[in-house]
């Protein structure tokens, strides 16, 4: 058991370095030539007038655009600003920087090339639009940090009106990578899918679209209930049935908690075999009484930033037999990293229209057997980021299910897709490197930013 | 003396090359990390949870995006693909090509991190709502090949409403360019700018820019004459009075050309100084003639592109003294990317808030130094590409004009204004051949794409 003091100050150690190190480096990507340029006369190739022809190859073929440019791998990361991880509408320059991060992920562990927009609107409708006008350039549209419900509502709306695959991290990469927890944890605990009571506590976006995923996946609806701030998702909530806007909770108030339980958190745990907590950061979001009340071998998932809704020795002395956070400093992290990098690389090296829940699903399950693959315990429920295979693999399972699905404009087979996803994130991986090996990236620390000025 | 058919293949040539070249990199730039990635616990620092406390440092102090990322170096490349090169309205997916090779211009030349955004609208007010919300994450905005007349309205419209600087480059940076040259011409045939008669063929978009900044510069504008397709601009062009898309061209029929000339360049080239032609590529657009009417000592730009509006050696032969045009292969090239890279370099390193025709002219100005300095002749009238002191001596001369105007957010001396501009694009250009040495960038050529299939 560790000292609680100790751990909030560890927790807040990397926000620390980030005020020193954001100002040395002064943004997290850029942008580098990736073809030949020997000389100054190849700008008449890459350039006029040598770049008419291809210009003319994609007014005559459009598919084409594939070829003759980037947009294969290009990924817009796209914000409004007005949800940022768990500060609320701060606007699209404050969202910059976790935009940036984020597009640093996808290349370092997806080889994905993705740019981050934050966009000047709050409006929905006028983000829906926005995005549509980014089609030509992109492959794929990362959606990030915005608010719900409207995030329901544009996420719908691209999926429906886009022609390339558009994904909303913090409802379907989320519900990827906690669907993976979910399915090992059972393996480890030796229940079914179609049995398990599940108790969710928070009605986000994310919890939302875990909830939606899991019961693609197989979970019985019936047998989840999900807890809002004031209440349980039941059918006698009136104030949610009247919303357009809550369309969507209103819909898990309809098909979950076939007994009707109403209350809160309290209530709804009582003999559940998995509780998903996705809310207020804590430590003493979710009480030990909740988890005592549950079922034997009693699943924990408590994810909220920095600070879980419970502490993990706390869960465990309450009765929990697995637990999860969203930490790096305890055992089972819950990291949307270990997602969306894996399943663009896929989604993009097949050209898919779309991402179903489906190719979704295949990622989540592809995770859960590489750790599987490698002897699962309590304290091993999913890989972690630095394990190497985690995203080609990902990237294979998700695009044989494109190809499967029949969205997908690129055939090929497991073979030529693993080699494929294992080159180019290799690729962004090495390259990286050479540039810190060589003094392009220069290895400054936080500590050096002190003393140094 | 050239061969012609000689000349019209070597023409032909990038653009064969382009089509073998394109599909084997499939695309001109990337996104690579530009920050530590030391482990992949630096991702706690660059990602959540660290990065929330840059993130709340920009919601208080909106400034400091420029501290936090890279905004300050991002520039959007910005297209709706109605008038690519020569090629006319081919779509925001075709004019791709086009904008990832600015992309890799403005990197390679600059030290300009730009994005290529192909926008899927037409509509000009759309175009302009869609720039103004981008504004979050770029430190400028590069408009690009777009249709006249809209354009203008485009334009002048950011201008005004936006809040980081917008340029479009087939208007300003062709008009800065062309002014270097006019600069030089004039010192080489020791004509003043105030007394020369200049005729303009072609009234597009560059033209008129054109016009409008040799008229800032000192060219009295009574003294020049345009030509559009149909006549020279002239106060009886009814035409163009009653249009207000064509407000812009009337501007000119009603400040231009004093002696009210009338008919096309035949008429109006009689008696010219210097002849600018931005029209219908050649060999045949601009007769002999029409060169042979004008005054001693005639300087004529032709930059038509991939072929320039009459032979130069033609032009030599009908009594021109200096003639410049749009190709390498021939002196006196005439080239945007002499201008961008360095005017946006100098524009975000004082962090302007838009780009002047003033600073353009300083642009002009100093690129005209910089040819002057080293010695000028019929033969050298502008710098070329790859002479490497061009952009920081642009960017220095455009920084500090911006300083002067009050439209800098950062002051900074001379000095300290060539240092930094040195050492971003020295490092843009070695990262590059790194990248190249070490095999992260292929040196494959068309030939070996051919035999290679």
């Amino acid at each position: 058991m560790k000292n609680e003091k100790e751990l909030i100050a560890k927790a807040e150690k990397p926000g620390q370095d980030a005020m020193k190190l954001h100002p040395f480096y002064r943004g997290k990507v850029e942008i580098t030539p990736k073809c030949r340029v020997a000389s100054f006369d190849d700008f008449a190739i890459w350039y006029t007038p040598g770049v008419a022809e291809p210009c003319k190859d994609i007014a005559k073929h459009p598919e084409r655009v594939f070829v003759h440019t980037n947009k294969a791998n290009f990924v817009a990361v796209v914000s409004d600003g007005t949800r940022v991880l768990g500060l609320g509408d701060i606007g699209p320059e404050a969202a910059m920087p976790v935009m940036e991060g984020k597009a640093l992920l996808f290349k370092y562990l997806g080889g994905v090339d993705a740019f981050p927009i934050c966009v000047d609107t709050k409006d929905p409708d006028e983000l829906i639009d926005f995005a549509l006008k980014l089609q030509p350039c992109f492959g794929g549209i990362n959606l990030e940090d915005i608010a719900q419900p409207k995030c329901f509502h544009i996420l719908d709306t691209l999926r429906e009106k886009a022609h390339i695959p558009v994904w909303h991290d913090d409802q379907q990469g989320t519900a990827s990578v906690t669907t993976a927890g979910v399915i090992n944890a059972l393996r480890i605990v030796g229940k079914k899918k179609e049995d398990v009571n599940v108790v969710m506590i928070g009605a986000g976006a994310s919890n939302i679209a875990i909830a939606r995923v899991l019961i693609k996946f197989g979970v019985n609806p019936k047998h989840i209930i999900m807890c809002d701030s004031k209440d349980t998702l039941h059918a006698g909530r009136d104030d949610l049935k009247n919303d357009p806007a809550w369309k969507m909770k209103w819909h898990f108030c309809e098909i979950t908690n076939e007994k009707n339980v109403t209350g809160g958190p309290a209530e709804a745990a009582k003999g559940a075999d998995v509780m998903i907590a996705l809310s207020r950061p804590g430590p003493d979001t979710v009480k030990p009484e909740w988890i005592a009340s549950m079922a034997k071998d009693a699943v924990v998932f408590v994810c909220a930033n920095p600070v879980p809704e419970i502490w993990p020795w706390k869960a465990h002395a309450a009765g929990a037999r697995i637990v999860a956070t969203g930490r790096s400093d305890f055992p089972n992290q819950v990291n949307n990293s270990l997602g969306f990098p894996g399943i663009f690389r896929g989604t993009l090296d097949v050209q898919a229209k779309t991402i179903t829940d489906e190719m979704a699903i295949a990622a989540a399950q592809e995770l859960a057997d590489i750790a599987n693959d490698k002897g699962l315990h309590e304290e091993y429920l999913i890989p972690t980021m630095d394990e190497w295979e985690v995203f080609p693999r990902e990237a294979v399972a998700v695009g044989l299910k494109a190809i499967e699905q029949g969205i997908a404009r690129v055939k090929a087979s497991k073979e030529e897709l693993l080699r494929q996803a294992e080159d180019v994130i290799r690729k962004a991986r090495a390259e990286t490197q050479l540039l810190m090996k060589e003094g392009f990236i220069k290895l400054e620390t936080a500590e050096r930013v002190v003393t140094g000025g």
